[in-house]
């Protein structure tokens, strides 16, 4: 119990509360670790606690020296350099399909609370714009659920459960994914620019990386077209948020629910100033039981790392 | 087409256009028709369009002596004194499940909404809390949705498909109704208090009436408890809006996602204050879909009727 595990990005400090009583964490709080510790209490380090979306590159690696776990809370990992690891002989850790359905009621919820315009609505009833009858032009009725095509980048554990969800509100499932999985039952686009042409609501679930990066282009968006809600639960990096914004100033697209941004936390901009989109603080995996389920992952891969049997959950 | 139909409640003009085109409609806008239409032109009115909710007892059917037809606009028919039309054969049509599914996606939209704290979320995105990392009570994690027990009160055709929404979302499905049906996969509670005593999300999807007013009291609300929501897309009536209101300030209940109000359009009130309830104007059958097949059910009824072939939706 004496190694000390480095927590290497911000978090609550609840979520840590459980790690805590089984390791002996000590807490960078997103800053870079050589200004909180010295370099002694560094070099002891041989496991970090980080957010999977947080760039953490071979520099960091290499002011750590004994490190041999780098353990992801939660899902992704692609803010690690996954070679620069491998290179220095770090084993990497994530916590798969721990909230892959509390990210997929998320993915739901911003679907529906955009396209049945659940803020505007609330602000009409608090502010006494339904009372005085004012007239309100957000509040125009807008295409339900039931036949709507969903389009699903992504056919992971989350994209599968956000497609399942989709099918019990009656709407028509299609989904884009390198691998086409013969057992589900919803229509296969060979391309994404197939099933973007297609959808009216485009979920993002895919795993991001380089090769996603900026994947929803302005020439993406345009095929969405004008009746098309994205909802974007992975990754900030897949979408050009440039494009995006000017997409909803010029009513190429009908709205957005966005959980993730190129930078976070996302400061307020044209983006958050949209009526029509939702902008939520990255709280896909923000339930009691998804937080439980992550943190189970992070104490079974640093117990087995200390027991020298590798990661629980590797990601490679 | 010389036959006037009165149109006896405010609705917005754009969903009056396709019944305009088949039928000669007089609006009173919601405003007592002897104000607005002379005794001459009354007396002419064979058959009206009303909101269901809307009050319509025998002093205003005995304003229009020729009345013979009484055309709800959506599923309810609660507000329509029936044994005063019955007693002045009167006949009363509905529009019977064309907005079941646009109801039942706004019930699990204010469930998600409210127990995911979406609009705390945005606000705190918008407002630059997030980037600042401003502390924020409202966003701690709450009970995801696998697991969590709903409890949906009355299984009509909105209740049914909220539940099959709700089993896609791995909830625990449980249900009260007069009836219990044996096709149904749900656990059956054999009272609304045995339910309400065992669901952490409350769904009242019953058909308003004298034996449902109020029935969501100030004790039922405790044996909700603590960290239970409640969800209302039947009639504000089911609910006792007092006793909602302090069991909210008292945080006897956990949160609550209303579309429905004991008198509408709602103002601004102790309601619509808490930042853990959301409010909506009455949009459950409120997307195009649902528009389009409750006028289809209008302009079914109205048709029958000036044919004398009574009406193709009877409500009684």
């Amino acid at each position: 119990m004496s190694d000390p595990v480095l927590v290497y990005s911000r978090f609550p400090k609840s979520l840590m509360v459980r790690i805590g009583e089984k390791f002996d964490l000590i807490d960078a709080g997103g800053k870079p670790p050589s200004t909180v510790f010295t370099k002694e209490q560094l070099a002891n380090v041989r496991a970090l606690i980080t957010a999977g979306g947080q760039k953490l590159g071979g520099d960091v690696m290499d002011m750590l020296p004994k490190l041999g776990a780098i353990v992801c809370y939660g899902t992704g990992y692609d803010g690690i350099d996954l070679q620069a690891a491998k290179d220095r002989n770090i084993l990497v850790g994530n916590s798969p399909a721990a909230n892959a359905s509390a990210v997929a009621d998320l993915a739901m919820t911003l679907m529906l609370a955009v396209t049945r315009r659940i803020i505007p609505g609330d602000q009409y009833v608090r502010s006494g714009g339904w009372a005085s009858a004012m007239p309100s032009p957000q509040m125009a009725p807008l295409m339900g659920m039931p036949g709507a095509r969903i389009g699903v980048y992504g056919m992971g554990a989350i994209g599968r459960k956000i497609a399942s969800r989709a099918a019990a509100f009656e709407m028509n499932v299609g989904y884009f994914n390198r691998t086409k999985y013969d057992d589900l039952p919803y229509t296969y686009y060979p391309t994404l620019d197939a099933l973007v042409e297609w959808c009216d609501i485009l979920m993002v679930a895919v795993r991001a990386g380089a090769d996603t990066q900026h994947i929803i282009n302005a020439g993406m968006l345009k095929k969405l077209g004008s009746n098309g809600t994205i909802v974007n639960i992975s990754r900030g990096s897949t979408i050009d948020q440039k494009a995006l914004i000017a997409a909803l100033r010029d009513k190429t697209i009908a709205g957005a629910g966005l959980d993730v941004y190129e930078v976070e936390p996302h400061k307020p901009d044209a983006l958050s100033e949209f009526p029509n989109v939702i902008v939520t603080p990255h709280i896909g995996g923000h339930t009691l039981e998804a937080h439980q389920g992550m943190q189970n992952c992070v104490i079974a891969n640093l117990t087995a790392f200390f027991a020298s049997k590798g990661m629980a959950n590797p990601v490679m």
